[in-house]
């Protein structure tokens, strides 16, 4: 017999299955066991005898063949897809035995701690919620990247293993690399800037590298990180177009696919007005200052508590809960930030703000070849760490600009995930790679 | 004006246009000056006076006004896309100057020694037929995702920086990671696995990176990898079915999408029999043996002169260029190799060889948790260095399997070329990360 999933039983009324699976859930009702079958359609419901359920529990696969039957109308299950039909058990195959679990894998919430979430991340990513995470976190990326193919973005590898770090920096992990000092990459930003020469408009999901030598709830060592550049702008201002329409693309399609998976987190994508308001950094400041009294006009950028308060602000004048800042300091911005000719200490750079967080950073860059060797040198930097990205602009570039956005850290504020490590399945950090260095090394 | 693309102009005829483009190539014929302006679709000619040219190369970035013209009949270009038309330049703007070419960028091939190739990358990458390159490359991925989420596989992103080593080995890439010392990943096998438990099918497209201390045409230290793994097997075959269809999927995308760079290359995809066949390892021995007089009847592996033989037998007597060479030594290979029950010195094991070379490895997998412990035990592995792997199977997967293949290996094979660095954006090797190391080292 071929194998019927469970999403299909609902179409097979009357008709007799093979179903392979996961025990989610065993009740006993004294004459009746009532099992939950798992498999990656979701669950449906299994009536067997206590002979044919013998032994098993939680976790096992089975393969098991039975007779769909409709549920009486005041037993159908609105909850469950397959909530209008049970499978009537007859014969069951033990595949797998699964060992004795260390906590309640049947709850609707796990309700653990995240270390220990984490120390059973073999175990608790079976956990439909946490499986939920990381559906919508491949609609994310799956959209990103349609949301710029529609726009002839080329897609491209960016490479994981650098020679130099041209910005400088020792948030960075070294590479015994042969008889070579080498690093992890920590931004495409260069490679995909170069690219703009070869292919016009480029997109990649990549890896990057930070070695945080802190412990927050917003940093992990290892992210995934989407980044779009294109060549030809008009204006910087065709960054935060193309973006918006990456993000409102994004939020589309999780709305169109993950409808389920909001529901179980209680959450919505984040609200939207006509257009994403853009403010300038010092204007920010200001309406904060009004706002709160807190007096921050200088600073190079906002503290944490700012973020919150201009998005606060964005939702209660724009009903938006995301806002761009754009016109951070050029001075404290890397090398290749477009100075806006207006006042060149502010440049075209822009940070995405959601609910309360950055998102994204990005903007216009520099094309002209001597600007950005002036700007090199300035910034204190070497040629030689920089060659074959000065070689693309060297030979001509047009005007350009581009964006990052963390997959993990939109998965997390789309959900509102209290920790970035419950939106990466295998999350690295000072403590943590798998298993805690603590229990390793001892 | 809003800007035409060079696609667009054969639809614009009599009209009045603004393309933005890099000057491709420049003709002087006395009084007239032909450009071909090359754009992310490709190159249409400009008809321009001396005047108004002046001064413009190639490379150059302009922004050109002009009307769209259809040519007389026989003056139209067949082999441009765009070749029933020119534009007749009124208006040119120089955008980013370009400097001198070190080497001509306008020939058909562009017949340079690999170095210089790779030395100038950041100008290399603009010529047609090395972006064709990863134009070809972006459809083998992309369809590589296409085929599996058809078949309901989830896309999952796979670490890159991993704590230990498992299958031991010395050809890795040490990180120094905070206090510890940790690896880069060479495979995303065990991850991919364990998460059969979760997702039941799972994909990656994620890098890898092997220490390799020898230069060759075929290894580079970064690679991209295509990683598949699937739960619920009735047989070790139904791997070889599944990886058969991605194979077929693939071919037939590139086929569809990329017919114009296929002919730059002059290249066809393999050849396919209605099945590809499939031969156990002793049985290919033999026939190489019977064929060449070669001898290799009780090696481990194949010989690269071994896999071109047998990559000639199944294109003689099948007609196809791919076959399956399956049941390795279950000793030579990985822990988790599926014994097969017949005879257990061989597994479940099989590598995929096209046009001489392997192309990918992949096989059943261990599900059973003891059968599993004592295979490590067996490989002398610390279980602690495999935890959350373990721990997976601990709680019941099903039967399992999976393939791997390398894009760059893809790419260069479809395409014939010589050297798996063409087929690498940036190809990272012991001597070169984007300059040569002698050169950065000085």
């Amino acid at each position: 017999m071929t194998r019927t999933l469970a999403s299909q039983t609902p179409d097979k009324v009357g008709e007799s299955v093979l179903l392979k699976g996961w025990v989610n859930t065993r009740r006993d009702h004294g004459k009746i066991v009532f099992i939950d079958l798992r498999d990656r359609t979701g669950l449906v419901q299994i009536v067997s005898s206590p002979e044919l359920a013998e032994g098993l529990h939680s976790e096992d696969v089975i393969y098991m063949t039975g007779k769909v039957l409709a549920r009486p109308e005041k037993l159908v299950n609105p909850k469950l897809p397959t909530g209008t039909v049970e499978i009537s058990a007859e014969t069951v195959e033990l595949i797998s035995k699964a060992a004795d679990l260390p906590f309640d894998m049947g709850k609707d919430d796990l309700d653990l701690e995240l270390p220990t979430l984490l120390d059973y991340r073999g175990l608790t990513l079976r956990h439909p919620k946490v499986k939920a995470i990381f559906r919508v976190q491949e609609v994310i990326i799956n959209s990103f990247r349609e949301a710029l193919k529609t726009r002839d973005f080329m897609e491209f590898q960016a490479p994981s293993i650098i020679s130099s770090i041209p910005e400088g920096g020792s948030e960075v992990f070294p590479i015994q690399y042969f008889e070579h000092q080498t690093y992890l990459s920590q931004s495409p930003q260069l490679y995909k800037s170069l690219l703009v020469g070869a292919f016009e408009r480029v997109f990649s999901v990549n890896k990057i590298f930070r070695a945080e030598p802190s412990v927050t709830t917003r940093h992990i060592a290892e992210v995934v990180s989407l980044d779009a550049e294109f060549g030809f702008l008009d204006s910087w201002e065709d960054v935060l177009e193309m973006q918006e329409y990456v993000i409102r693309y994004i939020f589309d399609q999780v709305n169109k696919n993950c409808a389920r998976e909001l529901e179980l987190f209680k959450v919505t994508t984040p609200a939207l007005s006509d257009k994403i308001p853009v403010i300038k950094l010092r204007d920010a400041q200001q309406i904060i200052f009004e706002r709160t009294g807190r007096d921050a006009r200088t600073e190079k950028d906002l503290a944490p508590e700012d973020e919150k308060e201009i998005c606060r602000w964005s939702a209660e004048k724009y009903g938006s809960e995301l806002i761009f800042v754009s016109h951070f300091l050029t001075k404290k911005k890397p090398f290749y930030v477009y100075p806006d000719p207006a006042d060149d200490q502010y440049a075209f750079s822009v940070d995405l703000l959601g609910r309360g967080v950055e998102w994204s950073s990005g903007g216009q860059r520099l094309h002209d070849y001597q600007t950005i060797l002036k700007h090199i040198h300035e910034w204190g930097l070497k040629e030689a760490h920089v060659e074959l990205y000065l070689q693309s602009f060297k030979f001509a570039v047009p005007p350009l600009g581009g964006f990052a956005l963390g997959a993990e850290r939109m998965t997390m504020h789309i959900l509102g995930l209290k920790n970035i490590r419950e939106a990466s399945l295998f999350p690295r950090d000072m403590e943590r790679i798998d298993t805690r260095f603590s229990k390793t090394e001892k």
